[in-house]
């Protein structure tokens, strides 16, 4: 939204059947399409899979004849150009480690770069009940970041869209190591790549959920302030 | 197993849509209703809803035209016998405690109960990442075990199929309080509420699972030790 404010956001969360991060890759991918169908119904010009775990498993290019983006591509070309030492570190769901998805990425783009993973299960339960401020949270961000930081990386991606929630934790743990975001470099890949119809009116937020909406939009409020939203809706996929 | 031996056992684990405890009750409720119909083509002669989340919103006793036990009324039971003080208190996941389906059921069997309900949403990771002994769970253990203790419970409820393999860290929080379990207290009820055909023959364990088997098959393996598992399938609800 800051980057690119004059695009209309349709934005789908399969909160019926998340989380993804300890499920298989057939079943992720099975329901990544069943999501990107629903989106592509919603007659839209560019899809997003704005979920690390979901993007780590897509590979079907051609899907849908539309443009799909993941954000592990614009991602791992972020932290390619921040790294110096080309050690660059990766905090994700168990899947998206096992998928190596960030891995291959980052070593197509550059072969002398060494990629340091570890699988962070505990996080997603702290960002999804909302306890960014957790003392407890910091010595899990410490378990989890410490090795990384002991194999010398001096850039550490959060590869799972969750764990910018719980950024401030995280840096704790990972000192003036920089830590890279896929939203941003995903926004920016967008105004680069692709010639998107901006319109003059301020841009629209519509927000579905596979689940009823509950909480979900308390906290989603919150994230997103300042900016409203214009519907939530239940769907099914 | 070890109080029903001599029966034959038909499970189905929902992994490709687990947890339900932060689920709204109508997904919850579409869920169990898949799930009963796949274990009723199946050819059982009694359903058990070994899920306190899902046992907690099923309502509809006459449904399929088999009988149906959740846990919840047998382990209500179980902890009315315990208690002494009648002052319960309930460890369970969020949808678990906004149903309110264990105050209902231990007031309709005793007006005179007090109850006390703790949403305890960090610890189902702990037990599905196997960290039974890992020393941050004391601390989680501890903070949700101990306002129950302040609010002087004689008895603490494991309303969540996960917690008991969490037992041990969750007592030292609890003291010398008594915890009471789903699963001991359902076999003693279907002992003595149900006629069942026994067989002479060891019994059999099939697992089924709508995610694929994975490392669900070692973790569960190592709990249902000594007893060994016929067979494992990946099936569609």
């Amino acid at each position: 939204m800051d980057l690119l404010p004059a695009c209309d956001y349709i934005y789908l969360g399969d909160t019926a059947r998340l989380p993804y991060g300890n499920k298989s890759a057939s079943t992720i991918q099975t329901y990544t399409q069943q999501n990107l169908s629903f989106l592509k119904s919603q007659n839209v010009d560019l899809l997003v899979i704005a979920c690390n775990t979901a993007s780590a498993h897509f590979n079907d290019t051609s899907f849908l004849s539309l443009p799909v983006l993941t954000v592990i591509e614009p991602t791992a070309l972020a932290a390619l150009k921040i790294s110096r030492t080309k050690r660059i570190g990766i905090l994700a769901t168990r899947a998206t480690v096992n998928s190596h998805a960030y891995e291959k990425a980052l070593m197509s783009k550059d072969d002398q770069v060494q990629v340091f993973s570890m699988a962070s299960p505990l996080l997603v339960p702290f960002a999804e009940e909302g306890l960014a401020e957790d003392p407890l949270l910091n010595l899990i961000s410490f378990r989890y970041v410490s090795p990384l930081v002991q194999d010398q990386i001096d850039c550490l991606i959060l590869g799972c869209t969750h764990y910018p929630l719980l950024k401030k934790s995280l840096q704790k743990a990972a000192g003036n190591l920089s830590m890279i975001e896929s939203g941003p470099a995903v926004a920016e890949k967008i105004l680069k790549d692709f010639k998107l119809k901006l319109s003059d009116r301020p841009s629209t937020i519509e927000i579905s959920t596979t689940d009823q909406i509950g909480n979900f939009q308390v906290w989603a409020q919150s994230i997103l302030d300042p900016y409203t939203v214009k519907s939530w809706t239940q769907i099914t996929v």
